[in-house]
């Protein structure tokens, strides 16, 4: 069981700043999110993307926002449940709250902060009659650890960023790298698509287009895919593979979190945003993208907001006697869990003689 | 008359951010300062301390925030009425606002944000009684341009930050800096004092200390001041000087806003977080360290989200028809008023054979 002061839902921007927040309040986090890092849609969908309007930078990579916030928020080291999927919440009758995941990880707190974005984004996958036999048994949807398929044959499916962007990376790990696109044209940055084209060449990607994979076969394990080309033939051969790695996208889904007993409504949970981000049920709080109130903005900068404020109430509720005074972190500076201290030079007084 | 879509009154980090959302959804910002230059406090008390607690910025200086601002900020062409303070509003027929300041410079919007942080920073003014006669005749609190200050004799009066500091700089400026103050210690950042020091070794600033500046003297304008030394002596000697400069720290004040029948609590304007942080009179918008609401904290990263939240509303009011939809700037990308674009490189869509 993993015991810390407030469980947070989902790693994105919103998530990890929450941390931070936390942090000056003297309240542990641990985070749990479906993806294999943290990050969310950032790091996961659109690192390499800029965007505009983060306060007081004229222009970040989605990526570095999730690095810089990565670093803001060591000191106060938090602890991460990753690839696995907030399923089932009980609540106890202390009114602290058990969170278990989909690979049965639990997690004990008294303050559930739900960060959730758009959801926990599921693969989307390819309509092959035996798929779902092999998953986890050569079909994996995402890329968890690349050092897992070196020295291994791996074919890819897909003609966006992530099958480019992968079919490049593991070229020089797995021993053998083919990718498959159901048309000759690919869309995606284009140093990536030229650089798919120059590993094409140099013979360390196997491309095969226009092409489809049609049936899986192996005995436990996935030993060979049935590749189909999209031409007038429609000429089928077998390839020998260890993985295949069909790389269709990821679609988000609200998903179990639905049935929680949370207030609902468009696809995102209602919120009291007059105080402090509360859900209908007390000790769980929605904040960024997965949550709604009148005027919300799914922006990442109204997510730094609502952590804020989300923070000193989960505060209030864990410590109902204290009194908390903020300190502006340029007084008072940022102490870590870690034993690290940040804080502006102080004046010295100084005779000049 | 100036006109503008949206007259932001504070040129700190929240007003500085308003400008962006504004531009965004394509509405023109004017701000009014009672400080010489933008950044409010950011930039006029503390432009060189670290804050930890603006997002993704493990640490930022004060003034490197605002410099960061106004770049973000650049493509907008916001207006800006500098070192005058917002004195009266009043309210037309037709639902817009004009707002005057105390030189008489006068502003047309539909909508008024303040943004006014702790207030307008009024100097403390040293006790000598005929002081008020020679404001703007050789005595001034703050300093707006320092090449007004060339090529004459200066009498810097303060022994913290901004008297070490603006001595430093018009050492190279002025004919003549004297330093007066009434301890022999200062209270600075250490290398400020060393400078002060090495300057006063060299003979580009003369320091008298302990010593007080105690009486004023001239006939239009300031020509002498009188200096009592704080020894058991208490000797005094009149120093011929053009220009005396008072700098015993500013201290917030609402000003005249608290009387342009707002609802105020606690010195500070009562808003409606639920919805747009409105105030009381509609059109007149408060965010950042200016409003109060239940929960608020004044923290920088808060005024941001409701100065966000705010421009939506200033929009439906100004386009009561128009509905807005808004896109997200990694997606849509921002283009500036001036013509200037920003955008993500788009996908290619490409063969590889």
């Amino acid at each position: 069981m993993i015991k810390t002061d407030i469980l947070i839902i989902g790693a994105g921007p919103t998530g990890l700043f929450t941390v931070f927040e936390a942090g000056l309040l003297k309240l542990k986090c641990h985070l749990i999110d479906a993806l294999p890092q943290p990050g969310g849609q950032c790091a996961e969908i659109y690192p390499k993307k800029p965007i505009y309007d983060i306060p007081a930078f004229p222009e970040v990579l989605a990526g570095d926002l999730v690095d810089n916030l990565m670093e803001q928020i060591k000191p106060f080291e938090p602890g991460f449940t990753l690839g696995e999927r907030a399923d089932t919440i009980e609540k106890l009758d202390d009114g602290t709250f058990i969170v278990t995941t989909n690979k049965g990880t639990k997690h004990h707190a008294p303050v559930v902060a739900i960060a959730g974005g758009l959801g926990s984004f599921e693969p989307r996958k390819p309509l092959i009659e035996n798929l779902g036999q092999y998953e986890d048994k050569g079909v994996r949807y995402m890329i968890k650890d690349p050092e897992f398929y070196r020295d291994k044959k791996v074919v890819i499916a897909g003609g966006g960023d992530s099958a480019l962007d992968w079919s490049i990376f593991l070229a020089d790990v797995a021993e053998e790298v083919t990718l498959v696109h159901r048309r000759n044209e690919f869309r995606g940055a284009l140093d990536s698509v030229d650089k798919v084209k120059e590993l094409k060449d140099l013979g360390k990607i196997n491309l095969i287009t226009p092409a489809e994979i049609v049936q899986l076969e192996g005995e436990d394990h996935l030993e060979a895919v049935l590749i189909r080309k999209n031409n007038e033939a429609k000429e089928e051969f077998w390839l020998p593979v260890d993985e295949f790695i069909p790389l269709f996208g990821l679609s988000p889904k609200l998903g179990p979190i639905a049935d929680w007993g949370l207030e609902i409504e468009k696809n995102a949970i209602k919120v009291d945003n007059s105080l402090d981000y509360q859900t209908n049920i007390p000790g769980i709080y929605a904040i960024g993208d997965v949550n709604t109130y009148p005027g919300k903005l799914k922006l990442i900068l109204c997510g730094f907001h609502e952590a804020t404020l989300m923070c000193q109430s989960a505060y209030q509720r864990i410590f109902p006697d204290k009194k908390y005074v903020m300190k502006y972190t340029t007084v008072g500076g940022v102490t870590g869990f870690d034993g690290s201290k940040k804080e502006a030079p102080k004046a010295v007084v100084k005779a000049i003689n």
